[in-house]
C-alpha cells in the first residue's frame, strides 16, 4: 500500500500462548489500534519465556520496523524475564527505576512491597515508563520498542499511554462486501479487479455458517477514492451475477 | 523440558490477521493438538500475503524444528499464494496434482470447475496431499512442512489427517493450581520451588474477574511424579498462607 506509512511488528511473549493454555487476543487488539493510527502491523512472532528467543526476536524486528510492541513477562514472578531480556537486547544495564518504585509501592500496605514485587520496578537504562490506569506496575519504552503487560485489560490501558508517542500514517480505508457466493465463482473477476486497482489490497474470505456459506471481500487502501471505486466494481460484478451483496465502509 | 521431544513451529499466513480483521484461533488449536501428541510448539510467526515473507519464515523454521505447520492462503483467489511460495521455498516446481484435481473436480457440476478453482489443485513437486472431510480442496505436506487451510473448521479436519504422520513425544503433564492470591504475595516461594524442581516449568498467571482477583499456577513437565510433587509443594505453601487453592491435573 503506502510505503511511507509507519510499520510495526509485535512480539507475543509467553509459554502459555505456545502451550495452548491461553488464547492470545492482544495481537488482534494491537492490530486494530495501530490501524486507527495509520500504522501497518507487518509481522508478529510468538516466543516462549526464554531470554535468548526474546532477544533474537526483538533485535531482528526493531531494525526492520518503526515500532515493536511486546506483550507479556513483566510481572513479579520468576517466569517474568522480559525486562532483563530487553536490557540484554539493547546491551544496557537494568536497575530499580525511582518513579516505578514509587508508583508500585503506593499500591501496597507497609510490609507488602516485597522483593519480588520490587522486581516490577526494574527498568532498562534509558527507558521511559508506560503508565496505565489499571495496574500500578508500568511498562516501558526503550527507543522504538514498547514493552507491555500480557493481561489484556492492562495491555489495553498501556496502549492509551503509548498512542500519543507514535507518528501516524494516512488512515487505511476499508470496504467490506459480503455476498452468498462461493469465492471460486468470482475469483477470476476479482483477480482482474485487483489488477486494475493496484493501490488497494483485495482479500477474499469465505465463511460457512449454519444459514449458509458466502464470501467477504475486503478492499483496503489509503486512497479512499480508489477503495470506493474498486468496491463499486466488485459490487456491480456480484449484482450482475444475481447475488445480493451488502457493503460496509470504514 | 525434554530436549528429545519433537519440536514444531507455526506460520500463520494472511493479511487479515495482521490488519486485525480476523482473530486467529488456529495457533491455539494447533498448540493443544500437538500437546496431546507430546510435541512442543516452540515458536510461531504471523506473516502477510507476501511471497518473500512466507518463504523466509518457512525456510528459517523448517531447519530449526521437526515440523512446521502453516495456515492460510490455499484457496482459489488471487490472494492465495501459499502453494507457490512453498514451492519457491523448497526450490521445486509446482503443477496440477492429478489426485487433487479429481478430489476437487468431483465437488462441482460440469462447467463450474473453472480455472481459478483448479488453482487449488496446484501442489509443489514431491508433496503429498492432506485430505479433509469438510472441503474437497486438500492441503499438502512437503518434507516436514504441513500446509493447511486458514478456515478453522477445515484446518481442524486437516489435522486429523496429519496426526498419524507425526512422531510423538512423551506427553506433557499439567497441574493447574488456582487460588485467590496476588501473584506478588507468593512469588518468592514460587521461585524457590522452581529452583528445587528443575524438570518442570512453573508459570504464574494472574487473573482479574468481577468476583475478585487471583492467580493460576501452572506446572508443566514430562515426568508426572515431578509435576505432582511440585504442585503438592505449591498447594501446601498456599494452604499455609491461609488461601484455599483448587487443583486440576491433566
Amino acid at each position: 500500500m503506502n510505503p511511507a506509512a509507519p510499520t510495526a511488528a509485535m512480539v507475543v511473549i509467553g509459554d502459555e500462548i505456545l502451550s495452548g493454555r491461553t488464547q492470545d487476543t492482544n495481537l488482534n487488539y494491537v492490530a486494530r489500534f495501530l490501524a486507527t493510527l495509520g500504522i501497518d502491523l507487518k509481522e508478529a512472532r510468538m516466543v516462549p519465556d526464554v531470554a535468548a528467543e526474546i532477544v533474537a526476536a526483538v533485535n531482528t524486528l526493531r531494525v526492520k520496523h518503526d515500532y515493536v510492541f511486546t506483550t507479556g513477562g513483566i510481572g513479579p514472578t520468576h517466569d517474568d524475564i522480559t525486562a532483563d531480556a530487553i536490557a540484554n537486547a539493547f546491551n544496557v544495564s537494568i536497575d530499580y527505576h525511582p518513579d516505578a518504585l514509587e508508583l508500585i509501592g503506593a499500591r501496597y500496605k507497609p510490609g507488602e512491597f516485597n522483593e519480588m514485587r520490587k522486581r516490577m520496578a526494574r527498568i532498562p537504562e534509558g527507558a521511559t515508563l508506560i503508565r496505565n490506569s489499571v495496574s500500578a506496575a508500568p511498562g516501558f519504552q526503550i527507543e522504538n520498542v514498547f514493552v507491555m503487560a500480557g493481561v489484556p485489560m492492562i495491555m489495553r490501558a498501556m496502549l492509551e499511554d503509548i498512542g500519543p508517542r507514535l507518528k501516524r500514517g494516512r488512515p487505511v480505508h476499508t470496504s467490506t462486501i459480503t455476498a452468498p457466493v462461493a469465492e471460486g465463482r468470482i475469483a477470476a473477476a476479482l483477480a482482474s479487479i485487483q489488477d486494475a486497482y493496484r493501490s488497494v489490497a483485495i482479500g477474499s474470505y469465505p465463511f460457512y455458517r449454519e444459514d449458509g456459506f458466502g464470501t467477504q471481500l475486503v478492499v483496503r487502501g489509503r486512497d479512499a477514492i480508489e477503495v470506493a471505486a474498486a468496491a463499486d466494481v466488485i459490487e456491480k460484478a456480484l449484482c450482475a451475477e444475481g447475488f445480493k451483496p451488502t457493503r460496509e465502509n470504514r
